[in-house]
């Protein structure tokens, strides 16, 4: 496990932590009307029964503190996923929970009697992942060592499965989008029954396999979901964690130990209209996906390297153009797109999917931007 | 400092933490039609221009993530107390604030080299105070201890200016109501310029001095305040941090490691809304504090010991009638209000003030249950 580097305190007032914090950095939000394609949103607004939850909300009800246990959206997530309500938790978006999960689950490097923490005392998750892992691995002080994708960036299951403190998977994986099989995470799940292994599913919804259906095999699941994709809920900040009682428990726990009331009013009930606005979802899900599929085929004509994707963006380099320079060259034509800086991958670019008609339009201006012999500029 | 003691485990995944922890409880939130007086919420609905502000709000706009850093929200803020927007930070209800601040600013007593923490290691708050403060000191482990409120439940400011690595007030303070003068914060700030001193202002606009007017001599105060209370948005969850730039670069430091969009879109619309509404404002906490004077006048007649509050609710005893019993008595007449175990306080109610014609029925139930003479089952 890496430590952050100790900085010069900015503060007399800072805490150890907060000197050495090293915070996670989202996508930009611009304030300009651009093509957004760089954090993943959904191009689609949200059901019309989330409009018409807004709608019928009682402002006079806004003086009363919120329900803390959230009852009627776990339950609508319960009847949705046929789950008892005692199975779900739900919080501040799904980013709120994993932090939660990190505190509820896995324990400090100080309660260690070694500095060095044994590989057993170590969680686990790719080096290749949803970057805020080894942001909460740190400011929780909980030891873990990264496993490398393979070349194809697919998930190197034997290193994944060596002992272990527990797993954290996304499924499917960000930024690349490869999802795991069933059959995979089964085998992960039943290797070490002991072991926890949390399922980040943020992006599932796109063409990738829950692990919900494997909840009742597996004790030793936990599986987060947010609302801020598949249901255009990003702005509402919900996202749910869904495993055994004692499990959910925990999380509970933790949370009443931080902030007792998460998820505000108005927030639960736009949730709970948008779990049951089944139609909506399924129309909504279906058109990214046909986009995505659509939009990948015409990148790899283009020359292309597409990673096949389950998720609603789509991870891609080229061979004669760098990412940094194509990203540039996009945000110039008011096309937001993602680029990291990271190791292995910082010649790809993650581009989210859009509407069908702003994909057409990224499409167009790739082409021109990747056609025709190479200048010295492009490789800047 | 006191451990909570170690319990068995539930699950075979909860961490130290998780098993150890002991939550904040808070009150009852109950879902049949009662006299609700038991969790200090606003009487009144929020401002029409929250109830504007929510009809306005564009859903389709919720597939997008909110602005991380509530800029408008910290603007109209920073408007009304005209100081600047880099001194106001925003969060999910001023709890999760307070939680952020623990984190921020003090640290763990396992970063100290002996186990035992000196007395400048810890950090101090009233023995009779906020039942969360203790909870973030577990859960944090951040070393601290109490000093004792005087007999008549005052501050006592010798022992709460002795060595220390912070401290925090809530004030006036909860549940006592007891509110401290700006001449006597400004002593606290100057006896230790080097130490912070956080000053939860929960309950200030129903009569308190808030410190915001010593920011300009003392950089050592950093003043928590939210909107569910005088605002009447318990609801919503906003809260806001109000200190140096510094200080306010801290708490971002370590909501980014946390949680990058804490405050959802209708939230920080809504909260904007009623920032801006002075005027009803103004109206709403009048009429809550002509009410507690009514009130508390009408106690002392009944013979209760009122203790002077300057929040929007009264911590009160009877010479003659138990808390217990009283409470008991409320709630078989739909009225509820809070009582509280902790020592030296367990004969006090906590009667949040209400709409004055259910103060009145509160008051005449009291009276009711106070007069005439003793009988066995009115001391159990």
């Amino acid at each position: 496990m890496e430590k952050p580097r100790q900085k010069q305190p900015a503060s007399r007032f800072w805490s150890y932590v907060t000197q050495t914090v090293e915070p996670y950095v989202p996508g930009e939000q611009p304030r300009e009307r651009l093509i957004k394609l760089n954090t993943n949103e959904n191009p689609y607004p949200p059901s019309p029964a989330v409009a018409a939850a807004l709608r019928n909300a009682d402002p006079a009800r806004l003086r009363l503190y919120p329900d803390p246990s959230s009852l009627l959206l776990r339950q609508s997530i319960g009847a949705y996923y046929n789950l008892a309500e005692n199975q779900i938790f739900c919080g501040n978006g799904s980013d709120e929970i994993l932090a939660f999960c990190f505190q509820a689950f896995f324990n400090p490097a100080g309660l260690s009697d070694s500095k060095a923490a044994a590989p057993n005392e170590q969680i686990v998750f790719p080096d290749v992942t949803y970057s805020f892992y080894p942001v909460y691995a740190h400011r929780y002080d909980i030891p873990y060592r990264t496993v490398n994708l393979l070349p194809d960036l697919s998930m190197p299951l034997a290193d994944l499965m060596a002992p272990s403190a527990g797993i954290i998977l996304a499924n499917p994986n960000a930024p690349t989008g490869v999802g795991l099989t069933l059959t995979t995470l089964a085998k992960i799940a039943a290797s070490a029954p002991d072991r926890l292994i949390i399922i980040d599913e943020a992006y599932i919804d796109f063409g990738g396999e829950s692990a919900i259906c494997l909840l009742a095999d597996y004790d030793n699941l936990l599986i987060i979901q947010t609302l801020s994709k598949s249901r255009a809920l990003a702005g509402l900040r919900v996202g749910c964690a869904i495993g055994s009682p004692r499990l959910i428990e925990g999380l509970r726990r933790i949370r009443d130990s931080f902030n007792s009331y998460t998820v505000d009013r108005i927030a639960q009930k736009a949730a709970t209209a948008s779990i049951k606005a089944v139609d909506w979802f399924e129309t909504s899900r279906a058109a990214v996906i046909a986009t995505r599929e659509w939009f990948s085929a015409e990148l790899k004509e283009l020359q292309f390297t597409v990673i096949p994707s389950a998720a609603n963006f789509v991870f891609v380099q080229h061979p004669k153009r760098t990412a940094p320079w194509l990203q540039a060259r996009l945000r110039e034509r008011q096309i937001l797109v993602r680029h990291f800086t990271q190791d292995r991958i910082n010649n790809y670019l993650r581009i989210s999917i859009g509407r069908q008609e702003d994909m057409e339009i990224v499409r167009n201006v790739l082409q021109e931007l990747c056609q025709g012999p190479l200048t010295a500029g492009q490789l800047s």
